[in-house]
């Protein structure tokens, strides 16, 4: 009988739920060296932290985090709450000697991201891992890439293009926290770029070393503030991201890259999607089409090459197939959470994930490109990541 | 705070993960008038039952079908055995009163089908409930085209194209269960027929009135019957059911048909498809892709009309949405029996399911067209289906 | 300098100016022992005759077959007439030694088919030549299947499934002599069904050996005569064609097929579409996307199978590619029939055509498939070819 | 019976063999008021330029570009040579007062492109007319995205996102003219961006006014110089063009958009592609699949938005598909230049175009574009199209 894991998580929103389910659903789907056990759930507001805790089957529910950081029992912290909380959230919870699972991304602005690395930093020496839900690492098809790159199957690596395409973010949408600059430090940048940086570099296993150019935008600037009642005037407040970030860039390699992140793309609800193109093949991979990876293999003989539509449902060759269905039975996005929760509790048992987990200081080398793409945009110049 | 609902689930293998993972998250994502509660798992073998019991958060495990039917805390009997053991097992439980949720098809045979249909209408007037797991109603993309038949946006249908094309059941592939009729009363034909042609029933809201002509043919007679040990020479067993089976249909309305259903269809580990062809609109589904539809409105401007892709996962917008992600991310092949244990318990509480859930009696329809198929391939003719 | 070849043309209506297009172009494009000259064309009116050879450069233009026939510079023949005049005007001509190229189907039924046969049986002793201008075998893709199959690249074939959709055949479309069974001898069957049954035994190599079911249905029976004048009533006549054809059939090799031509598919302008199923590999086509060929190769690696998609377009790779662009230049609908033109005059020369060519014995083998099939679905039993 | 319009045309490559196809086919398909009369072509060298014209019917051949300026009867010349050649030759024909239809890009280096510009205008009081070869402006799916941007349909644009795609630039791939900077300006750059910038302009109705940053890189640095023979060493020779060319760029209206051309992106032969998202609409389009254009209405109700594929061979509906063949019926590559020269014939003799033509004038400030992006990535800042 494995041994249990005690989990605190931090926020009840979208993300919370994520984590939820991942929890209450990793021990069935994957045989582990430790059982997770949802021990308590903290929110702000203590009807909300019931209710959540409840539904979702966590065995305590609080407003108050210090006491979740001085309760020995718990091991993990899982942090779901916006950006700007992520700093002293995971520094408390890592100081208390407690790994920490935090929301990507790591933090809405660069010294905050810092600050985080140096905790971890510290914290590794005792033995105490940090992870950033990255989820789509953990996507079949994306964790396949990245093995097809390891192999060596793409050579030398010329292109990458990758964009985050949402189209949430008209001007009918209302202000959250999300267009508030203070709280999420940026808007499609940090959000949506943040998650195409990590793949890059997860997939390539290379580094992006300069920005050539930038762009980020606020197309919409004034939005309502919230639903008027019957007979009341809309009242409006100002939105203080960008709506858009667009940037090139090189990677160590010498390969060239083009990354952008948008709420505008019209049509496109959350599609995160790359292709890289490189001397032996490419890949091409949409997440509305999750389990697909496509792949172009230069290798083989020229009449016969396209573009191959590879369903990474299989379970003796697609990452984290084998712990769900037969072949051709899609997983959705939910999966991708499970998949990390099982990998956290293998890296904390000391056993190997199926891929590479980030942990803080990686996630902080994604924090340096992005925070160098706004100096870039701001100054209309080029800027290297050693400037940052 | 809800009554609970207990359940008893028969069977282990892929369909008893599936319903278990349905039972556990059920509540979490829907807001329902029952609790479900994990009571009783069953299996054939004691070692089994508990291992699968601790596995997956059933209270209760056994060998002794008797004592769950017996025991008169239990409410729902979910039965997930191979197909010749759903007659003798779901009359027992609906002649003691249980509300029975059997796995598809209804049967492996016309005539015990025709005893669960009497048994449940039987049950019917103490209120008690039948349910078959034909889960892709309940994908998203499949419950909105019936949707769209119901608001009258297709208009007279002309034709039904459906075909579901499986690979794994080449030379090489063992015998088992399903390669033996005894058991499993038919091959591809039971198990992927029965999807597609309860499917194009749901979606048209027609019923078949006439086989004009089938084919089921075993192409593999011989297979081996087991992984042989190091030095030992395979030995073979015969295969006794069909690797595939088509048949063309017509409709009631008038509408044509082609079915299909196959093994051998190498390059498509699970595709379960369907186009639907009518005056004023068409449908086109692939299960590969199970969070789109494809639709095509006859009724637009002449110069933009399309095959319109639709990602069903608007919470406003397609049925089940809502209870899952924001718009753009992707459901799995899990996330249907979730939403079909909803509208069960929905069902048994008297609720409206959010869509129309098939009962035996409704199965047995598509049982008929199973059967009347198989007659028309046997004697090479037409055959009625109000003649079987 | 290449002899010439002197070419009358019969018929100045869509399939007129494709022919007219491919003798134009055939020498541009590909390096030939012959010299497509214009020699004449034969229309029913004079004054659309003349039009006609103006525009396409015809150096004549007559109404009087007889005079074509009789004139004995003429080497070849090229039908492109209504379906009932095949087999008076291909018998004339070859009677006269002349070469035939004629437009598909070989006739409108099927005893002008045999008629059709015999008199290219008795010809070819002669080295006259016939051709049939089933142009899909020219598709690049098409033409490519075709020698992956012939290769040995698929193996054991298990299934084949064809469809042909159109959707102009509504309830607003005109009769015209399409819709007149005396003259087009059947509907959606021999205008649609002819291309398929042809491409499936062109890319299989196999022939059909009975039909075990069919259905042909007339949907639209009644249809405006034509436009009526402002004020006047819209007339009405009798549609005496199927709408739509299905069937299933059997292959010699064992394979099992499934037929399908409609004009009542909305949705589908023209969608020739076959996939064929088989041990070692599978291929999928679809006329819409004509440069690409899908290919499943079920011998790679499992973790890396998937369908590609090749662009038939390498000139080094794909057939008839050499002829026209650069890798990714695609080619249209008009260039299947300059292919073919192609093959043709090579054909004549006593060259090998690049793929082989339907000559009339050819194509009176898949009339007799479809003359099968109506048998089949008039007497709602199974039928063997070798019955007709 | 319309009067000739006499034509010469300069090089006989590939594009030279594209115009003589499109000057040989235009008045088939078009109903024009003049006669495309294929006069002279004319060559570097006598004995290619002599098996060209014969091959495809131009009656003359020479190699005197200056007997072809001062033939008074040549009403049209047309330029199909390499870009350093375009300034010197088209000036010269204009000045000669001949109308001249010019291969894209406009020139290698912005200054000819000027020079170009400042002879248009010249002539263009005398009613000599100029156009440039884009020819994907007549790409039905192309010409059909800028009606609609024209009628209103996509409202405020927001994002261009644009990239023409090769990968035949590999490191096998030898020393020709393109390589060369002196004689073809730039790489990808000017051979591809050129392509993308036009048509971003066309279909948008907007310009670029600023580039916010660039990449242009040669990643094959030395190639083999030509076909070495058997026992001989494969000599290299320096490639100083890019290889690829990446740009982010401002709109005058506010959108924003990235662009990119490369040689490189293994698996690309040939695909320009292109999409913008608006607020009421959006459009996406890829020329390996010209015939289709990718649309989604964001007027429709939520439920049924989608990417809707709308085949662009409609002949009431789509631009150019009137001249061809029935919906459908797909068009390939070479349509376009008919297409193109149908409408430069039209625009000669005063009538409109069925879409905007470029002229001089307008590819010139393609070119600006071009330039500005090469000034950006040398200085590693951004430009502003008005510094050029």
């Amino acid at each position: 009988m494995p041994k249990p894991l005690n989990i605190a998580l931090i926020g009840t929103g979208f993300m919370g739920r994520a984590h939820s389910n991942a929890w209450m659903s990793v021990n069935k789907f994957f045989d582990l060296p430790r059982d997770a056990v949802m021990h308590t759930v903290c929110a702000r507001e203590s009807k909300d932290a019931r209710r959540f805790a409840r539904k979702w089957g966590w065995a305590e529910a609080t407003t108050d985090l210090g006491r979740v950081i001085d309760n020995s029992t718990i091991d993990l912290v899982d942090i779901a709450t916006p950006n700007h909380l992520h700093a002293p959230q995971a520094v408390a919870a890592l100081e208390a000697g407690k790994h920490v699972a935090c929301e990507k991304p790591l933090a809405g602005r660069l010294d905050d991201a810092q600050a985080m690395r140096i905790a971890a930093q510290r914290a590794k020496r005792q033995g105490i891992e940090t992870f950033v839900w990255f989820n789509y690492r953990r996507c079949p098809a994306v964790a396949f890439a990245h093995q097809l790159v390891r192999e060596g199957r793409l050579g030398r690596i010329y292109h990458v293009r990758a964009q985050y395409l949402q189209d949430w973010g008209g001007p009918q949408t209302s202000l959250s926290w999300r267009f508030d600059v203070s709280q999420a430090g940026s808007g499609a940048h940090g959000d949506l770029n943040a998650h195409i940086v990590d793949m890059a570099r997860f997939i390539t296993a290379d580094e992006i070393t300069e920005i050539a150019g930038a762009i980020a935008k606020t197309f919409i600037t004034r939005r309502p503030l919230a639903k008027a009642g019957p007979g009341r005037k809309t009242r409006y407040g100002r939105s203080t991201v960008d709506d858009c970030a667009l940037f090139l860039a090189r990677f160590r390699s010498g390969a060239v890259g083009s990354f952008e992140a948008t709420r505008l793309a019209t049509g496109n609800s959350n599609r995160n999607c790359m292709e890289i193109n490189a001397e032996r093949g490419s890949i091409k991979f949409d997440f509305e089409r999750m389990n697909e990876l496509l792949w172009w293999d230069h290798t083989l003989e020229s009449s016969l090459r396209g573009w191959s539509r590879i369903m990474c449902t299989n379970p003796g060759d697609h990452p984290y197939a084998q712990a769900y269905g037969p072949p051709g039975h899609p997983l959705g996005y939910d999966h991708q959470f499970i998949s990390q929760a099982a990998d956290i509790i293998k890296a904390i048992a000391g056993r190997k994930p199926i891929v590479a987990l980030p942990d803080f200081e990686d996630a902080c080398r994604t924090q340096k490109v992005l925070h160098a793409a706004l100096v870039s945009a701001r100054e209309h110049r080029a800027v290297k990541i050693s400037e940052v």
